[in-house]
């Protein structure tokens, strides 16, 4: 594995002045910063352009979870400086074609957030039309009702790794954790409450960065 | 059918300015208010608490397409006013499962949005959860695409509501698409750009009261 996977930190808080908060002790420490779905639909897409304003050199992901209106949806994002805007992989094709041609206006890119119902061959659809990412997630829902990361996981983060699909990795994840994904092309390690909420945050983030450097190298 | 369907105005606008003048303009020619995905990621959930203010007495919908935090996001929508939240389809059974009791703490509902992947089994677990309405839904990229309202939609449609599932009904829907559901349980006909930017709004409405009332009486 070439790749060393970056440390994605989610805010997923509903008052934009908690995300800065938490953005402020945190974005020295993380590489990519991502405006939670829970974020943006609280303070609205101003949540991206005021991170964009805050951290002007991170990488910037809008977590729409767009299922509709999918060139709309990204003029709003890419527009307010998100690098990456996620779709659900529930949206028709037309939709990520439509978000795929704005965010390639915008040098940015699209990521497909895995949710319910997919199969590969919608993978492989995916990836004609030119989408190179894709979210594969842990819903906290579900991580809450007591789902945890199995086999079939991983057989399938491979298979969606040899279509050509870079994953980032989401839902409860720890340190701990991370061995489990050694064999996968990992883009981003996702983290929300596991660094926001941590005693001590900038540890939780050092930890991240410790278990990735020990498993895929500095 | 003893059920008349009801006429509810989507607000996608990106701005909330704009959102407002065409409620204000609207309101009183229609049933149900929808905050719209793309004015809630705009504008946010004040979109909804706005919509609530200037309209005290109609059903407000906050079209959130939830798909993950499910109780977070209820509580977002519900406690700033909307009657009814959307959840989309895709959304695993424990985030309907926490939208839901937070919903229901507020006398609302939830709606199934109906995007991509899902089978009648799936609409069966939702029914048993407990809910009791989902959208059915031809998308706007879909519609731009082409796809046109079959009998398979038709079919998949009766099948909803023999399970007790009420269907709401967009995608842009016309005043001359509306005997084509005649047979169908519709709780509402959903209508955005229709009305608000046809020439003449409140005649667009008119229209389809009349054309409603010819139906399904009045």
């Amino acid at each position: 594995m070439n790749i060393k996977p970056r440390l994605q930190l989610a805010l997923d808080h509903t008052r934009l002045d908690a995300a800065l908060q938490t953005v402020a002790l945190l974005h020295p420490h993380v590489d990519i910063i991502e405006a939670g779905t829970i974020l943006c639909i609280s303070a609205g897409i101003q949540a991206v352009h005021t991170l964009r304003e805050r951290c002007p050199a991170h990488l910037l992901v809008a977590d729409l979870k767009v299922a509709d209106a999918g060139g709309t949806l990204a003029e709003q994002a890419f527009s307010h400086g998100a690098d990456w805007m996620t779709v659900i992989c529930a949206a028709p094709l037309p939709t990520m074609a439509s978000a795929l041609e704005i965010a390639e206006r915008y040098q940015g890119e699209i990521q497909i957030e895995l949710f319910g119902r997919w199969t590969l061959e919608d993978a492989r659809a995916w990836r004609n039309l030119g989408i190179k990412q894709a979210i594969y997630h842990r819903g906290r829902d579900a991580q809450a009702s007591g789902q945890t990361w199995g086999q079939q996981d991983l057989d399938t983060m491979k298979a969606l790794s040899d279509l050509g699909i870079e994953l980032s990795i989401t839902g409860g994840i720890t340190p701990a954790d991370l061995p489990l994904f050694k064999d996968i092309a990992v883009t981003a390690f996702i983290a929300g409450r596991a660094l926001a909420e941590a005693p001590d945050p900038v540890s939780a983030a050092r930890q991240f960065h410790t278990a990735i450097a020990a498993i895929w190298g500095n």
